[in-house]
């Protein structure tokens, strides 16, 4: 049976830490191309997308519409219902694909989790969702993980760079310009981002304006 | 046979961007530990560890020192006499681990790559090391995969944050702090550094003076 795959995504004014290289309206189209990036890599490893939105989108896809904003209350209420095992991946990961998904999938523990870059949690499979709850934000990469341990679910940590990398800020546009294969890359394209080089590190320019890392 | 592990490295005033959090000899000691995290993984899978430096240092292990920092040149005029297969690892990767290093290893192709954050090459594996050149700097991952493509070498690209995660920035102490096993992570801790949470983001402090990710 293909898993759900509950895909948390927030289509109002998004990512605000890009504010200063994308407008409001800019990082609503690109957290809505991340999205659809993300929904293509979980059908092609067979799971079913369930869009979790703070509101209602067009979209063909299943989508649950949360208005509050709690992700932690809004999973944990659902998993007590879910039959099978569940597939939690965060919208901006623009980079997942079917290889790194395959192995998330394939684990052999109770769980898999994918970290992200900060102590986050981007990716969790679990066999067994009634055995566990969720507690996103700060390090819930090493909560999720004591949760786990603490509910006597073995769980293994998948080593992804394209699952672990999180599109929050204007140097994360470099691994997407890198990397990325999907929508969400040709939008920036299509936006006028390209890399740029000086002094040997990499940063991105906009349409001729400089907006390096820092 | 065991390959080769060349393992460039820069023992004097290295990772000047940690300047922010650590003092010079700080930063010394700092690289030091990661290089001995770095040689303890090439050891587990049983590659022999060449340390290519920039100074001579005090180490039992095999080094080649290098005047001139020009990291190409000097790798590129080693290639011709390597004899078997050869792995190039950043001295940088203290998250690097015998999981990852062996699939690296594991290849099918010709050249196994890791990119680095922020569009580097991070570890390069190599079958026939006659067969190509090193253009380190830049979006040298880019460049690399080309090189290869050019010489008629196929290439896998290795997807692990484990051995993506070069430690360069503030912010990527928090991946040593949460993620890491060995001596720099140690050493981090010795100096008094912890993870901090503040608005849901992770930063580090150091013995309570805040030095939190902006």
């Amino acid at each position: 049976m293909c898993p759900h795959a509950f895909i948390p995504y927030k289509p109002v004014n998004p990512k605000t830490r890009l504010s200063c290289v994308l407008s409001q309206e800019e990082r609503e189209s690109f957290a809505r191309a991340m999205l659809a990036d993300v929904i293509s890599a979980v059908k092609e490893v067979n799971c079913s997308p369930v869009v979790i939105s703070t509101e209602l989108i067009d979209s063909e896809d299943v989508q649950i519409t949360v208005k509050d904003a709690d992700l932690n209350q809004t999973l944990n209420s659902l998993m007590p219902e879910a039959s099978g095992k569940i597939l939690i991946i965060m919208a901006d990961l623009p980079l997942a694909d079917a290889a790194s998904l395959k192995r998330v999938l394939a684990t052999g523990k109770d769980m898999a989790i994918v970290p992200g870059r900060g102590g986050g949690t981007n990716v969790i499979y679990l066999k067994e969702p009634q055995r566990f709850h969720f507690d996103y934000y700060g390090t819930s990469f090493l909560k999720h993980v004591k949760i786990a341990g603490d509910a006597g679910l073995s769980s293994e940590v998948i080593d992804s760079f394209r699952l672990h990398t999180d599109i929050d800020e204007k140097e994360d546009l470099v691994e997407l310009l890198i990397h990325g294969t999907g929508k969400s890359r040709a939008y920036l394209e299509e936006l006028g981002f390209v890399l740029s080089v000086e002094k040997g590190r990499v940063g991105v320019d906009r349409k001729g304006q400089k907006t390096e890392v820092e």
